[in-house]
């Protein structure tokens, strides 16, 4: 049983968290910080982008360097990318200060910066605010922490879920933000989350990549994979419950579901808030010969600004759709392809077409839409999430910087 | 010495073309013609997406039957794509009646549409207007041929190069159509191209080929491959060149060079007239380890939808640019690229910034830009082209089919 419960981070016993202005953009919060009171076991996945932020590179040290962990520092406004040697020596100068402030070693405490990329951090006052927010931490502060990391985000992003862990009671909470530079196969974007079950480092890991795949590398905004995408996991065991140690037991695959729950949620809410959008769309691929298949169909529709344009439009292009799962790559008969826009059939077998503009302008006039295609070749599935592609996305996107 | 000249697939000896209304579309031209005088070897490259339109079906069966071809019938207003066996049957039917027209086999005379996705050609209309459109041919009918086969471009593609083929003057003109559904790797929509050269097949295929790869293939506007795309060339003789027979003799690598030139030609225009485009956008990936790996960088930069706001926005988030390099799958050391736009040097090694934002600006501002970027790894390069992701995209794609 997986029981959706209010709050984010600090849902679970255990972990307190802040979220203060310290002076990186002009009026917002913009510095976070998570704690564990006690050691905790932790996992993270990072950005495959070759090009890695300072924080990514000083994220893959500390988990060769130790194997417990005691919180999350975050700036946003500024990602603390591409700014070589004085980025790093400021991405270790936020872990010192977050380590001295919480009595923990450096390699302890996650470092994450979100904003605009190429541009040095004004550490002076990230450093002066680390203490500030360390004051501010509370058993209530998983708003705040959510709220402080958002860039061009329109609201924050959490999600707990309450599970049976070994017959105890256990908490996931998990908070998110990002809403451009959101890309397919390794969309991870910032997310940090926490447990009060003991799980072991390795099972956290195996967990966190699994759901990850499958929520994460699974939506998609724009395209564009960041610099500093990283997702973390941190668990305290301060439910009380009996230690996940075996990745066979139940208490493991339902770990690993509720993760994956909080993962999804939190995956969508990201998308639901993609930059200039105006849809949450759902992809289902179905019929597919594997899952591997069908996520490939599904992130070239998702990923098609024509795609996109036509459901921002409320016009029902489904050649744009079919067009798109043929330059995929995969291997399929197009002849056999139905396509879907929520429970209206749009196109049949052997391209019959036979709908109602009217009934399908009614579907795409939702705020939420399910694309679904069946491949007719097998029984593997996928669901993938997206957004449309509006002008407000043009917008937003470009003046960033200003 | 190759010249550009006056016209487009006219220009050649031995070669007619007229653009009439049919009416398939509403009032503008929508049907093309061009003819050579005496049967002309044939080369063609298709789109690879899976989904392949009709008439793309119908070129690899003729390509197959003939050696010798003798026109070219295309349509605007529908692609006759995702249209089953009545669109076969349709794209047939074409090919029959316009070669009923000229006295020529319906193998001979390649057949093309463009348009919407999805419905059917009204066959009727363009059945009845090649008849009118063969009794217009003209050896001044290029310009209208180029006309009839646009659909959202807002101006026509031609290009016309004279070169000396063996000792004797020769002509290679070309039209080309496309602004949106451009796509990288294969990014070819349609372009058709006649010669009064005389060539072999084979090697008229391998010019055209390599020409291609150099030219339609290093182009995009929003990164979706058409079900659609075709460029053919014709080669009838009629300049009384000796025939280019030796692929390692001057004459073919004049040919190629001069089938090159027309080709980017082209590529560029249809870039510039990308859906919404305000800015055209050259890409020249220098000191890349190969080719290949300066096109895969290129084309990274060119797809990203970050990047194309940004040149949008006239804002010089080079970053963006540095990301999508990094997300490209190549094998790079971030620290060594060297970034400009314009003569304008924005990154230097080592992450080091030092540029005005003024001096930028000025160069963002322009029409015509061009962004280098150098990854200190080797002596290839490669350019690539491309444009602006503008507003009036989202508006030009969210309602297309109505």
């Amino acid at each position: 049983m997986i029981k959706e419960v209010h709050g984010g981070v600090t849902a679970p016993k255990g972990f307190r968290a802040s979220g203060i202005h310290c002076g990186v953009k002009k009026e917002k919060k913009d510095l976070s910080l998570i704690v564990s009171d006690v050691p905790a076991s932790g996992a993270a996945v990072l950005t495959t982008n070759k090009v890695q932020a300072a924080p990514v590179l000083v994220a893959k040290e500390q988990l060769r360097r130790s194997t417990t962990f005691r919180g999350i520092v975050v700036n946003s406004g500024n990602a603390n990318a591409c700014t070589g040697e004085r980025g790093m020596n400021d991405a270790w100068a936020m872990a010192k200060a977050a380590a001295a402030a919480l009595g923990a070693d450096p390699h302890e405490v996650f470092v994450s910066s979100t904003g605009v990329i190429g541009q040095y951090l004004p550490i002076g006052k990230i450093i002066a605010g680390i203490p500030v927010a360390a004051g501010a931490l509370s058993v209530d502060g998983g708003a705040a922490a959510a709220e402080a990391m958002m860039t061009t985000d329109t609201f924050r992003k959490e999600c707990a879920v309450r599970f049976d862990c070994n017959g105890v009671p256990a908490t996931i909470g998990g908070m998110a933000k990002g809403s451009g530079m959101i890309a397919p196969n390794m969309a991870t974007m910032l997310a940090f989350v926490t447990t009060d079950a003991a799980v072991a480092p390795h099972l956290l890991q195996r967990a966190l990549l699994r759901a990850t795949e499958r929520s994460f590398n699974r939506i998609s905004v724009d395209g564009d994979t960041s610099t500093n995408d990283m997702v973390v996991v941190l668990a305290n065991g301060m439910s009380g419950a009996p230690p996940v140690t075996d990745d066979a037991g139940v208490s493991y695959q339902t770990f690993e579901a509720a993760l994956e729950y909080v993962l999804v949620a939190l995956s969508k809410m990201i998308v639901t808030d993609g930059e200039g959008a105006t849809k949450f769309v759902e992809i289902n691929v179905t019929g597919a010969a594997t899952e591997e298949v069908a996520v490939r169909a599904a992130r070239a529709i998702a990923n098609s600004n024509l795609v996109k344009t036509a459901i921002h439009g409320e016009d029902a292009n489904w050649g744009r759709i079919l067009a798109a799962v043929g330059y995929s790559g995969i291997d399929f008969d197009p002849s056999l392809v139905e396509i879907g826009f929520g429970n209206v059939p749009i196109l049949r077998k052997n391209y019959t077409i036979e709908f109602s503009e009217e009934e399908a302008k009614r579907v795409l006039a939702q705020k939420e839409i399910c694309i679904t295609v069946d491949l007719h070749q097998g029984e593997s599935q996928a669901s993938f999430w997206t957004c449309d592609l509006s002008k407000a996305y043009v917008d937003i996107n470009a003046n960033y910087r200003t």
